[in-house]
């Protein structure tokens, strides 16, 4: 056991704070000041951690935003029920070396409902952006408002929302948006579940056939070196998940990363010069999990 | 006739140029650095001078962009007709006090076309938003680039495009846009004729009847304080319109501003405590111009 030498982070509920705080850390230090944003929806794991920790290593002042943010969420979803922990947030958030935790109100984001709306059309019609219709509209206007108010250097975001990663970078890139979108690797369970808040709700009969997506996901490099194309692979994902008998597929997908298109079915994809990301989307029970990997095919032979 | 002493200002025509001259100045000045943002689509006139003016005087660093955006140009709109003159642009800066000139190609603010739009809801629905859809969501993805690429402490807008105002501060204030916009006041000719960049398309004779719009838009005041509703200020608006034979209206309008809301037409304006915008677009020949005259009508009587 290792004691860890932390100092809790400071917790700021408004944006003239956060601002004047940020604003106050720039100037004590300088023009090399360097200022990371990891945007959360809480319940934080160690896939939030590792974003933290990161922009620590990168970043003289790290700043952790925790907003559970309705504009999101459909309203069959989980808005309500989301998990939330702020006691143990903080105390995560603390060791992961974050110096300013931004906690607002939904008040405060959003004083009246917003008459901007943001659309990123050509990579939000498929995978999550198909089964959760304007999800990334909300996605692209709570990250835009975040980057605003905390004008970051960097943002740190995890691969297992890959698309997500795709329309915010997409987002910077159209609208020039003064932050460097940093990417960061999926973070597992030692058996390979992917970490997920909402990895909670899971019976532990479904946690236990979940575990098929981080185990199918890891034969994708071995079916490509075989030679699959990309029907091919897609069945051999699916049928994989469906031994599962708890397993209802949401989508089974493998399309070029970050562009998003769908790469030709007539070549193997061992062929393919481009990023390849296969992804699955699976309810167990209640519970919808989305796992990937993301992969160059010239690279797993 | 005085010479005025004016240094030429530095043209720049790429994003990372424009970055780093800003970024070196605001290193070169310190804390106390503001930089104006005066963003104009060119063909410069007394109106833009102002607004260059005033950003000299509140800001160490004054940018000019000149930008004819396409995005906010219908198709049947005079997008590739819009009239250019660089090097006379160039005088104007220099004497209004512009330090920085951002002339960007399409190419560079486009390199590939934008996936990401903007839309306000509920304030473009109604005057050029009317017969120009789509042109706001053009004007919000433009004005977002132009602050994410500047940076700016403040952007100067003229009042003549009072619903433009509006609707940049309405993305400023739904996005939390680190940006403070300064509405500046019309400009007109001796005789009275609002400034406009398509004053150049008019024949002799349509100039001189395009003069029934601020001679009609003086009088609003008074039709006020006499206690016109709505309905019966805008008959008289339309009506003193219509007495030129080559006026084609496009609206007569008096709506709150900024939140462009039709008041009630059972009470006399002159009992609103709202400010409002009494606003025209009107076809002379070819060419449309709008006018407008925002006031307190508390404050008319």
């Amino acid at each position: 056991m290792t004691a860890t030498l932390t100092s809790a982070p400071a917790i700021v509920r408004t944006i003239a704070e956060l601002r004047r705080r940020v604003s106050e850390y720039r100037t004590q230090a300088g023009p090399g000041a360097k200022v990371g944003l990891v945007p959360t929806m809480g319940f934080l794991h160690e896939g939030h951690a590792s974003l933290m920790r990161r922009s620590a290593a990168d970043n003289g002042l790290t700043v952790l935003s925790i907003f559970v943010n309705p504009l999101q969420f459909g309203p069959n979803e989980d808005f309500e029920r989301y998990p939330r922990d702020e006691a143990r947030d903080l105390a995560v958030a603390a060791e992961a070396g974050a110096q300013l935790v931004f906690l607002p109100e939904v008040k405060e984001m959003y004083p009246t409902p917003p008459s901007t709306k943001m659309t990123v059309s050509g990579i939000t019609e498929m995978l999550c952006g198909a089964s959760r219709p304007g999800h990334f509209d909300g996605v692209g206007v709570v990250v835009t408002k975040l980057f605003n108010i905390v004008q970051p250097d960097r943002a740190y975001f995890g691969l297992k929302d890959a698309q997500q990663v795709a329309v915010v970078a997409r987002i910077v890139s159209d609208l020039n948006q003064p932050v460097e979108i940093v990417p960061c690797p999926i973070v597992r369970e030692s058996d390979g579940l992917a970490l997920s808040s909402r990895n909670v709700y899971l019976k532990p009969e479904e946690r236990e056939q979940a575990l098929v997506l981080s185990q199918t996901l890891r034969q994708v490099p071995a079916w490509i070196r075989e030679g699959a194309a990309p029907g091919e692979l897609k069945s051999r994902m699916a049928a994989a998940i469906a031994r599962m008998p708890l397993a209802e597929i949401d989508y089974v997908e493998v399309l070029t990363y970050p562009e998003l298109q769908a790469p030709s079915d007539a070549a193997p994809l061992r062929d393919l010069k481009m990023n390849l990301l296969a992804a699955v989307a699976v309810k167990f029970g209640q519970t919808r999990l989305i796992d990937n990997v993301l992969l160059n095919p010239t690279e797993v032979i």
